[in-house]
């Protein structure tokens, strides 16, 4: 039953029955963690190969490189290869960084603005009265932690079902010279689970922008991460569509095998176009000998090839799904007909994106808290912090056992139901 | 014989013999290499055991923490004590990095340009006029090269056998607000050698300098590097001397593993005061979740303590020296008496560092590149490439096996004769 329709009386039970059952679960003493999208020990063990697939020194050769020596600043040809098939990409875009794409992003924003990118006419620190990026909301909170921490004013774009608003992007960008670039989760959106459709890559790709030097960071972090393997979402080609659109330099393209090996020692890749890389590669060169050889060649050795990746992810699949249909089974079950919150029917990628009534995240996010069920703080989806509904809130089932996460959502669940009676109370 | 005592008959004839003498040479097609510092075969093969230190997933656990995931965005403690041991650096001090000090050195760099650094009043990209470093000279060309990617002016310091010229340092910090730092390899240094003395690293630490921002890049690149162990050169203190003279904020240190281990694949840090630090942080925290936790694991495990790497480093040594031996070896023989080069004697490190006339070190390399040995490109060891006396080379025993090392230093020595003896004649 909607609990809109209950009436005041019946609230007030309900909402004691309740907080009599949040008592008695505080009692239990619970230390849960549904905050970060960490693949969980199982599918850390999946990819243990990794750490025999390179054991003797003769071993450690490519294509003649000694990977355990200096050189190739842009990672060694096998891995590139790889790469390029795995994400379709052109090898001579790809440039192979170290464990983290998002230090290849921070370092990309950074760049931009010490240098400014290629084709622009200064380093963006020199543009004045600022720069800003476009942020789809919800996003991901390390995307504006990076333009919060190097000035970068943040806008926030609506996302709905086919990925940001594409309206309010094209009418910004064209108006506002200052905005430069635009973050973007395009596959499995973190959180919303959302696949940009191919008119939104399209669009994104031909736009009109005042900026002769804007930006598309398209972090492509769940290309392949599937739930439901065979069916998953197909994502446009950025490259192809920016070429087509005669836009070759507006993408920065990241990825990573954070989630698909070891999130702790994988390995990062850029990708961009030449004119792009022309500029980039002499300032990374200031930056770097070179990254780590010897974890591409791991890679290598121990996938064999883009499709020993792709047979690799329904075993990732194989695990996340039972916990994703654990949780998405309690919250239908538990707040269904309640009216409390709607919620993502993410196919891939890491998160499923919670929307409470308005102004009740925050307070969710205290009760959970109490309860000893940490989620990611109400609020972290969007630039500096701030929710402007206070509704969204992230749950990320991977970590977890799924026993843990089924009692995680139970409770989460019991502190939506708090929340929202709490809420209702107060507005009668 | 002095070629300079030879009269211009006698150094004709001469000449005329060494000419016949490259011509030779140049027909047997050498191709050798003395540009890098980079560890031989024999070197990396030393540390293959790193490759299977960790071949489990239950020994990816440094108490409590799975390397294999997220996290951990400043290090292990287990591989934060060894170093903390080796390098006598107080361990709350230290920042584990990725595979390359030099990035750390980048980035350090780049993030006082954007962010300034503790105490300071604005980022350096706001300083009207822009920024300076003092560069002492010969030097590291990479050091240089992040001083010109990012558009910090270079002062040239001249080296003396103590370090750098410190009267002439102090008089420029002392004068120039605008000098913000300076760039030290302190033991061993890039490329001659000269370990600093304990009243120029006092000096270093304890000076007034006219930026209250002024910062000491000290790259400890060959803190261990020993040529004869156990009779190895001592470096003060830079953090004690820097303590003491209640400058703790003015030192930025950096070393790694890269010439310890595997240089394509080790652990680099950063060290700095409890101030650098809580400004460096959260930037840092903006730029990436973590750095490679297992190369950090696979470090501690192989090596067992900071005693194990002190072993290791024997064994270093003990190939590196007779390399270092013959090439000096030879040297003295070919250009002893010549009076055409001068050059230091390094008891560590990765270099000789040779003065030839003024005005032939091109010469010399070009003709060396003529008949296949590749030369650090004469000019590198200053800023922009310009050294202004044309006199340095440095020489990188470390890579060729020591028969190829030999045949190098041979004609190394013959083009050092043939461009004194052009220099002598077209002088007079």
């Amino acid at each position: 039953m909607l609990f809109s329709e209950l009436d005041a009386k019946e609230r007030e039970r309900l909402l004691l029955r309740l907080k009599e059952e949040y008592r008695s679960v505080k009692e239990i003493g619970l230390s849960l963690d549904l905050s970060r999208g960490k693949p969980g020990k199982e599918q850390l063990d999946l990819s243990d190969g990794l750490l025999t697939a390179v054991t003797r020194g003769d071993e450690c050769i490519s294509r003649g490189t000694d990977c355990r020596n200096y050189g190739i600043p842009d990672g060694i040809s096998e891995a590139k290869e790889l790469l390029s098939e795995l994400y379709s990409v052109k090898k001579e875009r790809i440039m192979i960084g170290g464990n983290s794409s998002l230090n290849l992003m921070y370092d990309a924003a950074a760049r931009a603005m010490l240098y400014g990118v290629a084709g622009g006419d200064r380093p963006w620190v020199r543009e004045e009265g600022g720069v800003a990026f476009l942020c789809p909301v919800p996003g991901y909170d390390r995307h504006f932690k990076i333009c919060e921490s190097l000035g970068i004013r943040m806008i926030n774009i609506k996302m709905t079902p086919t990925g940001p608003d594409m309206d309010e992007v094209e009418r910004i960008v064209l108006a506002d010279p200052s905005v430069k670039g635009i973050f973007c989760c395009p596959k499995y959106s973190n959180p919303d689970g959302i696949t940009y459709s191919e008119q939104t890559v399209r669009r994104l790709a031909s736009m009109e922008t005042a900026a002769k030097d804007f930006r598309i960071f398209w972090d492509n972090a769940y290309a392949i991460h599937d739930l439901y393997p065979g069916e998953g979402d197909d994502l446009a080609d950025i490259f192809a569509e920016a070429d087509a659109a005669k836009n070759p330099d507006r993408v920065f393209y990241f990825a990573s095998t954070s989630k698909i090996c070891f999130p702790g020692a994988g390995v990062s890749f850029f990708a961009a176009s030449d004119a792009n890389l022309a500029q980039i590669k002499p300032i990374a060169a200031a930056q770097t000998i070179g990254h780590d050889k010897l974890n591409q060649l791991r890679f290598v050795r121990f996938f064999g090839s883009a499709q020993g990746v792709l047979e690799h992810m329904k075993k990732h699949a194989a695990i996340l799904r039972p916990k994703f249909e654990a949780a998405e089974e309690i919250l239908e079950r538990e707040l269904g007909t309640t009216g409390t919150a709607s919620r993502t029917k993410p196919r891939g990628g890491y998160f499923i994106s919670l929307y409470v009534t308005p102004g009740c995240a925050k307070r969710v996010c205290a009760l959970c808290e109490g309860a000893g069920v940490k989620l990611t703080p109400a609020g972290a989806t969007y630039p500096y912090g701030n929710d402007p509904d206070d509704s969204n809130i992230r749950l990320a089932p991977s970590y977890p056992s799924t026993e843990d996460l089924k009692k995680a959502t139970e409770v989460l669940c019991l502190c939506i139901k708090i929340a929202s009676l709490e809420r209702l109370n107060s507005e009668k």
